[in-house]
């Protein structure tokens, strides 16, 4: 039986892998999408979509049923838990594509604006913010998941230079200022996923370490 | 015992209430500081954002704890991890309050912008949705929940009308750019408070209803 139930939560975990390889998937093509000009590949951000929110769906039932079933003790309880809590960052990220994509499909409406600034720089971080706080839980690797905590900073301070150079761009040319907006919310869409990440690094410094990094308040864990 | 854990259940519940009413008065606070430009009462939301997250941590433990103690069954085990997603939504929406203030002391620095446009009614409401979000839950009441959700359209239908609104204010005069980019972010804040409202209010029908209306794919569940 116990054997069993260690054999399910891999199962789980390989589940939670595969959901957010599909997110990471979505980040891509929606800023595949922007960079290309390539509209249809919207589509398939929209279809990956459904695909997340049925995987987060099974994947909480999961959890549910393996809570009730097993009756687990303090360390699979705390396991369990956060596979619900990383599960539902997943499919917040994935939320996110959609709404880059939904905010391209506006920006492509309108002639190519030159510089896309380092959105593109931006998302590739926090795709592999993504890919790395899920590596870190997997592999129980605090570490790592530390890393991700300090790429996020670097997301922060690459959010803050793209909407101050998008500001002066509109100012200096008002035609621009539809599409500038259109880029300055895509890079707040790419600043809650690599938030997202860093929630899931926290939940797994937390699990490994005992010690709660969520707003710095580590002396009183 | 039976009797003993219907306590703890009630008090866990009363604790959400109470973070529910402080990441409200947050809210409430800093739409105030933008209103009346009245900037002390930053620091107020950054107080209460500090409360905020102490609860979150204790609300986490104890539901940790009563799952572990308790070895709920089904129903109860629904109602234990519901809470440990709505205290995570609640600590989510306290964060969104801070970005509000933070976007609003730029904001201040600023010369007045003569209209706010919506922003202050779309805050009314995205306050409204999380009372009555936390109230459906409390009092086990799937129809409040449903008109919570119901809000949530007012909320981005305003939120669209206002992006128009500073685009068109920002075309007009490139010198209001800088405002006006300010309160789309803060419109952009406020309609995550309410789509957290949202998730919580689709957690209630889920539990009082057994039915998924997350993802609109009821049919399955």
């Amino acid at each position: 039986m116990e054997r069993h139930f260690d054999e399910e939560l891999k199962n789980l975990k390989q589940r939670l892998l595969h959901m957010a390889d599909t997110a990471q998937e979505m980040i891509g093509l929606a800023v595949k999408c922007l960079v290309d000009r390539n509209k249809p590949l919207a589509q398939d951000v929209f279809g990956l979509e459904q695909k997340v929110n049925h995987m987060e769906i099974e994947i909480e039932e999961e959890v549910l049923k393996l809570l009730a079933l097993r009756q687990p003790a303090a360390g699979d309880l705390r396991l369990l838990t956060a596979i619900l809590k990383i599960n539902n960052d997943l499919e917040r990220v994935a939320d996110q594509a959609v709404n880059i994509t939904e905010r391209t499909l506006d920006f492509l409406k309108q002639p190519p604006l030159k510089p896309l600034m380092d959105v593109p720089h931006m998302a590739n971080l926090a795709q592999r913010m993504i890919k790395n706080s899920l590596e870190a839980f997997v592999n129980h690797d605090p570490r790592l998941a530390q890393r991700v905590c300090e790429d996020d900073d670097e997301v922060d301070r690459v959010n803050d230079q793209i909407f101050r150079e998008l500001l002066t761009c509109m100012m200096q040319d008002p035609k621009s200022i539809n599409r500038a907006v259109d880029l300055i919310l895509i890079s707040r869409n790419i600043e809650r996923i690599a938030d997202h990440a860093t929630n899931i690094s926290e939940d797994v410094v937390f699990i490994e370490e005992g010690k709660n990094i969520k707003h710095h308040i580590e002396e009183e864990n």
